[in-house]
């Protein structure tokens, strides 16, 4: 979707402006969104041990029918700050709620950037006193937010979906920042997803697990689980769309599950020096839960990924990475298709082109890897990038 | 040590040839060693699902008291190759029998190199007879021997210890070649130990188990399960070394473990584009095999390997790599020192002196990173590389 037209739903508001977290002047990196009203807000978290203060803050939070602000900030994760990074968040929190007329505990809090610095909160204090005053309904202001949440992602990630249910029409946005650090338990990143329909705390809370469950969390770039991995979904029922049967209901999950996947792709497609967006699709899988633990492990062997940055149709590696996953399938009963050519069936090579696959890699964006299993029903589509010296040359020099 | 001290212990004879597998013709890629007595034989295997013909042929060989013969191949791993790769491994121990004047069951056999090729059963017809030709028990046969099993290793890999146990005299050598899809789980890689010491099989099993638990378990380059990883060890009884008690047994395995310890650290310093050889210590773990866990976590994390790579002391990706360990630790209770320089502790980040940390990285080829735990008392050492762009452009097109 053009990110020009994606707009902000009825009843928010939203900002996003430079404090001086991040050097260039020329970069936001503090957001700020502002409900109208109380809003309903579910959210799912990083499951890694090592979790940012702001993610310890907005579990506690969430779900909720009572938020009115979400305050981000990029550049600085506050994550391995200890006590004073818990204090950092809550303070952050304070003074949005100032600005925007609500109390602390209405505003949930996204961190990005560094681990391991505090926050410096003059500069925060300063952006939020600005964000506020630019509080804005328009797509530039829905645009700035975004802009707000990005580290080395090169580019806002934004999309939307019309809701036309129960003869009302409403609107469902979404908004993502990606990078590196991608190897989500759970959830992945962060990404807010507004909404004007009007749900429940605990459908909302069900309905954004179960689409997290089919995208973020089946995205992997790098595998290195973040610290500050949150999505938050608001929905203020604004424009009085009400879901009142499972039809209704249906619709808003399909709406849901749609930008959610589109999100995560978008990520993918944004990794750091990546040149491929590849699909693994897992079919036949016992469960998918063994599908999703196959996905993960092709998807995160430097083997395979090396090999698709040179477009190099290098199957055993593939089929070797599927048989160290935790749960591997019987390998004489695997069938594995690279953009639609069969290259192993049956425990055994099959002739195939090998220039024309490696010509399928090379000229296009996006490759598909295909495994077809003979375990069972289930099946599973999952994320990656392939992996390039860009992206070592990035990470090699991020920190200094 | 340096390799040309390392000599074959008695009753061995070796030797490495070019058959035409590898283009290169200065490059060997078959090795032959011969027993001239039955030997015990003890072996430690790849866990992959996915595993080459010649794993399955000396799985079921292995612990044996009587063996006579390795033949291995390098250029190709006869791995996903199905039941003509069963059958091309059993030709090859075959003829290597018939050359040795020992039965087919007497020989084990090794391949690594690419997967998914049927091996060139011409050549190495011809390589088997070449290097029984060459067979020989100097310096120069082992060197050849122990290049005969490279692939994209730049050097062989060859170590040894003098046994004295009892009043007699022994020797231990080992060779092992590695570079790629390294990420151990039981084995990795090839590598043949040879001793004229007399053991019997099933202690000669526990105790090649035990010290490849210490050693190339302990080591990930890339993370990637091979389907061909094998380690062999043979007694041959030659130098009527005999082990009678606790003692004798003690300094065996030690000699055991410190040349299994050697080659897996040979393997990492030799990876392919490193440019660092990087020690993980962990103690205070509930277990070895949670610290197991965690060290692999932060070992094959990419951005863990690429900061290395740039000498960034940017410790909050090992912080949040322990954190999605399976097991992780209490982060509050965590210290972390790189080369000695403590950098967390605490669960909070301490003042350091990042110009120097980065400058112990940048001018050493060693880096250790040491975790300390308050879980118990568990320690364990393991060995990985940093992630350089030269990995990712060697990987890009080793296939085609």
């Amino acid at each position: 979707m053009d990110e020009t037209s994606v707009k902000l739903p009825e009843g928010y508001q939203a900002a996003g402006v430079h404090c001086g977290i991040k050097r260039r002047t020329d970069r936001n990196d503090l957001t700020l969104i502002r409900s109208q009203r109380p809003a309903v807000a579910a959210g799912v978290y990083t499951q890694n041990a090592v979790f940012a203060a702001p993610v310890a803050w907005d579990r506690r939070l969430t779900p909720s029918d009572d938020i009115r602000v979400i305050v981000a900030n990029s550049g600085n994760a506050n994550a391995c700050t200890g006590e004073r990074g818990m204090r950092d968040t809550r303070t952050m929190a304070t003074w949005a709620a100032e600005h925007c007329g609500t109390k602390t505990e209405q505003v949930l809090v996204l961190s990005t950037g560094i681990i391991g610095e505090y926050l410096p909160m003059e500069s925060i204090r300063a952006g939020i006193a600005s964000a506020a005053d630019a509080l804005g309904s328009d797509t530039e202001h829905l645009n700035n937010a975004a802009r707000g949440l990005m580290t080395t992602d090169t580019r806002p990630k934004l999309t939307g979906r019309t809701l036309s249910i129960g003869g009302k029409t409403g609107c469902l946005t979404a908004m993502a920042k990606g990078a590196a650090m991608i190897g989500p338990r759970m959830a992945t990143m962060l990404s807010v997803i507004l909404t004007d329909a009007r749900i429940d705390a605990a459908r909302a809370q069900s309905w954004l697990s179960e689409a997290v469950n089919q995208s973020f969390n089946c995205l992997s770039i790098d595998g290195h689980m973040s610290t500050n991995d949150t999505v938050l979904l608001l929905a203020n029922g604004a424009a009085e769309v009400e879901i009142a049967c499972d039809d209704e209901a249906a619709t808003f999950r399909q709406a849901l599950n749609d930008v959610c996947v589109e999100m995560a792709r978008a990520i993918a497609d944004d990794g750091e020096g990546i040149t491929h967006l590849v699909t693994i699709h897992i079919r036949g899988a016992s469960s998918r839960e063994a599908a999703h633990a196959i996905a993960k492990t092709v998807a995160e062997s430097p083997l395979v990924k090396t090999a698709l940055a040179g477009a190099d149709p290098n199957w055993g590696r593939i089929v070797s990475a599927v048989g160290y996953a935790p749960s591997p399938p019987d390998p004489a009963r695997l069938r594995l298709e690279i953009n639609g050519h069969l290259l192993f069936a049956d425990g055994a090579p099959v002739p195939f082109d090998a220039a024309a696959v490696s010509a399928s890699i090379r000229e296009q964006r996006e490759t598909e890897i295909s495994l077809q299993l003979a375990e069972g029903d289930a099946e599973l589509r999952f994320w990656t990038t392939d992996l390039t010296t860009e992206y070592v040359r990035l990470n090699a020099d991020y920190h200094t």
